[in-house]
This record gives C-alpha cells, sequence and structure tokens, in this order.
C-alpha cells in the first residue's frame, strides 16, 4: 500500500516548513533538501496554499509558511488533499475507471473505502505539531 | 494510496474462487477473466498457496481451490499476505529503503504505521465469504 510521491513529499516538506513557522521557505530550497525538481515541489507547494494550508509570498525573505497554526492541521485532512489527483485504493476507486462488471453487486468497494476511512480517522488522532521537526534537531 | 495490481488482482480472483468452492479454478480461466498474463496470474495463486489460503491440484478437474471456508478468512489478512512484496506507505517505510536523515527523530513513520494497521484491522472485520460473488450473479 503507497502513497502517491506527492503526498510523500507533501508530508516531508510540511514537516520541515512546521519546524520554523517565523520564517517563509523557498521552493527552491526544499526542492535542494529532498532532491527533488522546483517544478514538481512547487506543484506541491501550489496545493498545499489551495487547500489553506500554505500561504505564499514572492519575493527576498518570503516564502511558504503554514496559513495556519500546526497544532490546528490534521494528518488525515493533509493527506486526503495531497492524495486528491492520486489513483484509488484499487483500479476500480479510482476516479474514471471504466465500469466494472460486478458494479452493484461487489462487496469489496465499500469495505476497502471503510478501511480507507479508518486509515485517515486514525491520521486524524494527530496534527502536523506533533510531526514538526525540532528546529535544533533540524540544525543537527 | 493505492494497493499493489498483485492485491488488486488477488481480491478478485479470491472472489470468483470463493464464489464457487466446489470446483478447481484453472490459471488461465482467472487470466483470461480478469485480461492478465497467466505468468501474472500464477504467481499470484502460488503466493495464496503458499499462505494457505488457496490449494492447488494439477491435472483435469484440478485448478486452485480455497484451502480452508471462506468465512474463516478475514480480509486483513489476506491484504497483507499480498501487499507484503509491495512498497511502504512511503519511501522510507519500504523494505531496503536508505537510511532517513531524521530517522529517530521523525514523528510520522510511527503514524503511518497506526493508521496502516487501523487500515488493516477495519478489514479484518469481514471475511471473504462477505464479498464472495455469488454464482447465480457470476452467470449474468
Amino acid at each position: 500500500m503507497r502513497l502517491t510521491a506527492f503526498t510523500d513529499y507533501g508530508l516531508r516538506a510540511l514537516m520541515r516548513i512546521a519546524s520554523d513557522p517565523s520564517r517563509g521557505f523557498s521552493t527552491a530550497e526544499l526542492a535542494d533538501e529532498f532532491g527533488l525538481s522546483r517544478h514538481h515541489l512547487a506543484k506541491i507547494v501550489q496545493r498545499l496554499a489551495q487547500g489553506g494550508i500554505l500561504s505564499t509570498r514572492r519575493g527576498g525573505g518570503g516564502g511558504a509558511m503554514l496559513a495556519v497554526p500546526a497544532g490546528t492541521l490534521r494528518l488525515g485532512a493533509v493527506v486526503r488533499l495531497l492524495e486528491e489527483s492520486g489513483s484509488g485504493l484499487v483500479d476500480c476507486l479510482t476516479p474514471g475507471a471504466l465500469a466494472c462488471t460486478v458494479d452493484g453487486r461487489c462487496g469489496l468497494k465499500s469495505r476497502l473505502r471503510r478501511a480507507e476511512a479508518a486509515f485517515m480517522a486514525e491520521l486524524d488522532r494527530s496534527t502536523l505539531a506533533d510531526i514538526a521537526l525540532h528546529p535544533l534537531e533540524v540544525e543537527q
């Protein structure tokens, strides 16, 4: 079972950004740290900004910052936002999937949906503040 | 969030095999039905047999059958078995992953593991009997 790379790096970026809420993080800085293309990182930041998690400011001293306190950001909500354009758990749960030959008689789909909800609910028990990298630790 | 294709097709094969516990299903029959290569399907059947879920018999009237009653097979256990060789939820949870630069200080990994456990626990509330395709429905 795998989250999209988009979510994986989105979470890492947020852990880092949450480590120092007082300053902006440039796309270049985050991209370099994770060995990602700036283009990819920019798309992640854009999604998080559209979802109201990050705010971005151009220019010197600008960059991406948390739009709301880390303690108010539930991890399940963050993952749901980042996964939005990703694949479903199985082919038939992916948006735009072909009609299934056993649709309406399949007992699996609803159970996978409930399991996914349980996954997100468990993540929702924590907030971004719980996984922020402590500034001192970042500098090690 | 996505299960491996191995798991996706493994579940579909089991739903079909459980629809008629009285007969064996050949790899060719299942592969044709799902539009998969026989090689791929044979690997799935092999894994399920190794895990004690299917028994296989060669020759006429042979094929793959459930090794135990469908009502005793918890879906979480089935998915865990099928996912075994798959990727972890994120890069750093994948077997053989490179050492993480924040290992020991990362609060995300343990939370993802707990969420995955909640996912499997929810699936474990159902058995293969709950998702078996009814024989009559199979024939439609």
